[in-house]
């Protein structure tokens, strides 16, 4: 179950708009219907054509930003952006856009991925002069463009985008522009909307409804977007451009509501969830998903399975970031907060318990127990994905193969640990069918590299994973 | 669809525990997951056997407490509430649980529910001289405890009670024991369970869950509870009895991993919606429910029908409280903040579309609307239960009958008033079997007033209701 | 020194307007100017003329208050109140004012002052049926006027203060008018002003300054005004009368800017230092207060003895309750936060340190401590009021001769305890002559009796004094 | 009156520590010591030896930290600082101290000053590959570090620091040593102190007496000093240095109870005060002071003068930034917040009043005002410095001529504009004799810059002055 992991997240959510004269208020809107892909630190940054001003701070879109905050920040255009956990103190600085000025002009930058030669280029950029203030890979893109020249800025930034490797969806803005990049395998979702004569741009489709926008298309991999007073032109910072992307954003991280590449990912996830019906033979009584991701799986397997969809689960809806946690001895008397089971539905009964994913196993064998001891005669775990093997290089925080159960087991071993009566995985065939992505290639478009160990681009040996930033923090 | 409609609210919810050596810790994981009963304010109450101590405050139970306080509230028992909308200022006085000090012992009472002769009992009592500081009936009970004579407090409270009518939990808390009550009807729910020695008390049995504490019997009604050191006494205030608990519980207020009567709610909705699948007839594409009361209502109308159950409608998690509007402006443009239609699985469909109930009419109008914005070819829209014609003495806050709109129209001007292509309701037998409780009285245990006006309890013609109360404020 | 002891603080201050647009923000900048009377809970309610509507809360005034809730309390008076500590949870329905609801018209009460046989009428109201809510002396006000018939609010009001004894300054609003009266010592400070057409009442006349009202004259001991739509009208509850002031509000509680019966505070203050100036005969090289009450009274001392004022401790300002408190092991590197001496100025000198009062003597002891240890020669201490010996049934929360030191201690003892290098107070005569009331009777208008043990008002021996309250609480 | 002008403050306040078990509490300690330096933003960076770790954020010490957050800083020697107001959004940026992060080793920087070829320095930075990521100074020195090639950290300071002009105190924290420097002139105040083992440094001694370290020596202009775990080692970046500290330090920012170069704050205050009485012949009833910086002086003036002292002004303490200011209408019936004058003190009488600068003449004549209105007959105006005629470019607000009132008007234009009966400035002989620095240069070691136009270091044309910073943001 990939949310309760801890470490396990993607990196952020990017949202943009150019000619609206509240791009503030939409922007902090846009980033409220993104606030699941971060939690832990938002900023806004809008230009009225003279200047760039900005707001940034730690915590939920709603507490980093109020009425008066966003009526300061006036102008034309905006970026914003959500940004997922940072370890210990000091993160302030690590929320994004972030700003660079310059006695020439300034420069706010949004991304969401992973750079994979980012270490790389820091050291050869250190040795020009540069100096790094965070630790994300956004400066990068920053320091590249000012050491390319003194061309225009768009051609200053394409040549930047061309070095980098890994997965990445970039906004930038200037007084006159707002630059929009995809990397050449499109591994992050991204998004154009229109709302009335303004462009938007969102990680996912589910920002542009909260607004009203109409959806126009999906970024391109490879593809550079320059938006400004004139309108959106379309470019190319690369040639080469083969889709692939993230397998987890229809499985586990983006809003069931939005579409990637015209595939509703509720609709994905019933469809994996009947996929895994179809591969799996189980007796049982009542099926449950694991919320909030599971559900829609879950329903799916029912369906198809015909054993009936109950609520066996439960997730507590008010439990912020501020609860008080129960103490070990409060623990050991059972206290439990964020999931429980609903014992009128599972005791005595065969149950099939629908999740996306085993990560480190941790979890799932929690709530195996918990079904069991609130009466579940047989657990059945089924999961809507393949065994999940190898490191993400592009943004997701899994970064050894350690941590990982399945890199190390075989199933029959993961079901032992975890407690379960069966345990069933989804065939990597049954996903990309399920998912259903037009791409005729190989890999039908996903990338699937944390499954099968196929990474779509080069991997260096020097690359930082998330997690490992922290440690430099 | 209840919760959206302003007004249209429960009063409160409560905990109590006696013998526990955490008992406010406790009472605040119960209070938690009770939050969904009310979020405007909350407290608890403990005793020491000596002394009374409590704090209480506006806002959610994460807000009011903090680990602190928490700890500054020592003793072996306690009882806790939280608390419905309270307008306007000087609403803290109105938070329960209520405090009653006196030279020879002091008093905490929390109560859920409404007294239909409160007024006429607050009259009377202020003849006597007695003070009111709240606008709440809780005041009462207390006021007429102490008018009844100098006897043993079991006896004075037995002796109050049974001079009240109406609706009402009530949990009253001194040095030396826990008092619990509940109305002749058992309009409200209440479940007693037990945590090792402790015993504890709720109104919902989702708050035994969190605290993993075991799930003993429902209160009955007209019974009268003494919990003290020597452990649970059964008594009786009246033995007039007749349950009659509010049906709505099952439709709407409860949480759905919630068990009245040993009912699970999760399930009963289902039945309600696989009921509503074989009393209508309708040919659609996909089915959806209004998040998140209808979603058990649609998936079983789906599992019915076989018509798809999709995500058509989603719920935005993150907005809180303190959301920053959307101007008229912004409005009009589109945005949209707590609900949104997903446009991909709607756009071109039949839809079902499967809610809780109609109270006034315009927010199932504003779905149907934004359904249509969507796309959607047809919206039919399904109510899990019968129309709503009659106003609620007992503590759903809707209080005149010009409010409800099928009060004065017939189905068919509603369907129109809301825009829907076609618009069910439950059948009154279609609900009743569907909950499936247990009693062989002719409402099977339900108070359906509201739906057939046949009120349980003797009404005055002075009954005041809950939003007459802040008029008085 | 009054200030640093813990519970050595006198009850609140009151604040009330009658005929003004703006009742609540008036109230509002009035408590301000309030404050130092009391930083634990703050309210206001104000009428317009139907109803009364208050906000109250714990904390400073600008935490309880803020634009849109001043806005909200419309009206045209208001009544206000600062309340000192309460000790432990649940403080806020000590909260005042205090607002009593009826059928038949609401009644708000804040008070300032301790009642002396309040436990005596609590018993004897309890008897009768009244329940009190709250641990403070105002709501005896409210129950004895409820209890004392059916005549005008306004007879029952002086029928009920004519039974109260002790200290009270007391503000009753009601939807017709705005009741003031004070008890027949006038042993707390109340006055009237008026801003424009406006009547305004106020515990000091500080907070006449900061609105800008005139000062018009005191409230007369036994005095009982109305104020309404028709203007002010004086009348009296009780013919008895002679005043007797609490002396502590010239040497400590009153703001320096205040005055009372026309004698400023500040300069009240320093005629007490000259008057220690002409009593002591001492050799040394600087005069130092101890902040803040006591640096009127250091000039006073330095102008007369002609040794230079230097600032020999400095209060951190921005001290506020959030502050962190050092560990005992910063502390014993000696950390030190409220008060710090200043080393260039002490070093080597021979110190005159002036303060208000000895109360427990611990914290003079600390104070001559960090003198020496920033190397002052020697420490003459001089307290600008005369030994502190017996207990305050008035408000004053020290309660037991126990913890005053010089209740038990021989001055010389006193000098040995806090290791000054001598020790003088000021004599009873000089600080009568000092304040120089006009009063002409013996204690020259003042009550003295934590000095003299001559108390002004029946003792009762079970007067229930503030700390107590706590006890019960 | 310096306190009371929007924009005319210094920017900042610095503490370092080395070798200290919990150097971000007593760094917490120091900053709170430091507030009145800055109050809109403070950071504190620590290092454990082998990374920085920092937390900042907008608003007083004690809003920033926690005790929770200051034990997450763990470490063995820490930097800090409190920063002077931003405007408008996106200020957490400029908050200090900087960290400045690389593959080799990371870099945090504090600045107290003004650096006035930074323009210029940043262009030419610019032109080599910088990027600068916030608006404020401190920048500067990082990049001219890490363009200065790849020699030893402390050697590249050294070279940095050799470049930059104007008013600087620099701390620099590595992971193995605490850089700590001051400008040739010595503009601002820096001391060393010692806590057992560890050296501390601080902007004012203040923050050693709360800390209980002791006092070493003042940092030297022109100083560089090294301090690690060998322990404490100076050198210079330049041989040329003579001290010219700003005189504004004696007269206003400095607390009272710090001491520059030996000589006390408040010492020096009451000696302008009595120099003042020297220079002015007066005949009048009392003596005031604006509060709080000008109440030293005021005491002066009243020692020498023989005029008594009295309190005909106070500052309500309670006014934080939070609160509400009252409304035009309200401020018309003459609400005041900041500022009461105390009618019964100055009623009648012939009042001087004592203030430490006039800068644009506006608060003056406030003041002026309101004790004419609170009844003064006379009101004289002595200024304890002589007229403010010039722009300080080292870090004082106050940027433009035509902001100074003594820069286009006789002092007999001014007493008109103010309003006052007379007015009188200090001369510079007075000012410079009175505060009575041990240097025998011409200005006795003062920057004076501001009264005479004599700038101690090079001005550039395009100088940023603070206030046009916040221009560029």
């Amino acid at each position: 179950m990939l949310a309760e992991v801890k470490g396990l997240n993607e990196e952020c959510g990017v949202f943009g708009i150019w000619g609206h004269e509240n791009p503030a208020q939409i922007t902090y809107y846009g980033l409220h219907a993104l606030q699941h892909r971060g939690q832990e630190g938002a900023g806004i940054i809008t230009t009225d054509g003279r200047n760039l001003n900005g707001i940034k701070g730690e915590g939920l879109v709603n507490e980093v930003f109020d009425e008066n905050k966003l009526k300061s920040l006036k102008g034309k255009a905006a970026i914003g952006h959500v940004r997922y956990a940072t370890a210990g103190g000091g993160g302030v600085e690590n929320v994004q856009p972030l700003l660079f000025r310059s006695t020439t002009g300034s420069l706010a930058v949004a991304h969401n991925g992973n750079i994979v030669n980012a270490n790389h280029l820091k050291h050869h950029l250190e040795r020009k002069g540069s100096i790094f203030q965070t630790t994300s890979d956004t400066e990068v893109l920053a320091h590249l463009m000012k050491q390319s020249g003194n061309g225009p800025m768009k051609e200053r930034a394409k040549s930047a985008l061309s070095i980098l490797k890994g997965a990445f969806a970039y906004l930038v803005l200037t007084e006159d522009a707002l630059f929009v990049a995809l990397d050449p395998n499109g591994l992050r979702p991204l998004s154009i909307g229109q709302l009335g004569d303004a462009w938007v741009v969102a990680s996912e489709t589910c920002a542009f409804d909260i607004i009203g926008a109409e959806f126009v298309r999906s970024v391109e991999p490879g593809e550079f977007l320059i938006i400004n007073d004139k309108g959106i032109q379309t470019d190319r910072y690369t040639p080469k451009a083969e889709r692939a992307i993230c397998a987890l954003e229809y499985v586990y991280f983006s809003r069931p509501d939005s579409d990637i590449d015209g595939i509703n990912i509720h609709s994905a996830r019933k469809r994996l969830g009947k996929q895994l019906a179809k591969e799996v033979i189980v007796e049982a009584d009542v099926v449950t998903g694991v919320p909030d991701s599971s559900i829609s799986a879950a329903i799916g397997f029912s369906e198809e399975s015909g054993i009936p969809y109950e609520l066996g689960l439960i997730k507590n809806r008010y439990v912020g970031r501020t609860f008080i946690q129960p103490t070990q001895e409060l623990r050991e008397r059972g206290v439990k907060m964020k999931l429980s089971p609903v014992r009128s539905v599972v005791n005595g009964k065969r149950v099939v318990m629908v999740d996306d994913s085993i990560v480190r196993g941790t979890t799932s064998r929690r709530i195996v127990t918990m079904l069991k001891e609130a009466g579940a005669k047989e657990v059945h775990v089924v999961i809507s994905s393949p065994p999940m093997k190898n490191p993400c290089f592009y943004g997701i925080d899994v970064s050894t193969d350690s941590e990982l159960i399945a890199s190390g087991n075989e199933i029959e071993e993961i079901r032992q640990l975890i407690g379960a009566d069966s345990l069933t995985f989804l065939s990597e065939e049954g996903m990309k069918n399920a998912i259903g992505r037009p791409d005729d290639n190989e890999t039908r478009g996903l990338c699937m590299a944390c499954f099968t160990g196929n990474y779509p681009t080069e991997i260096y040996p020097d690359t930082v994973m998330p997690h490992e930033k922290e440690l430099v923090h």
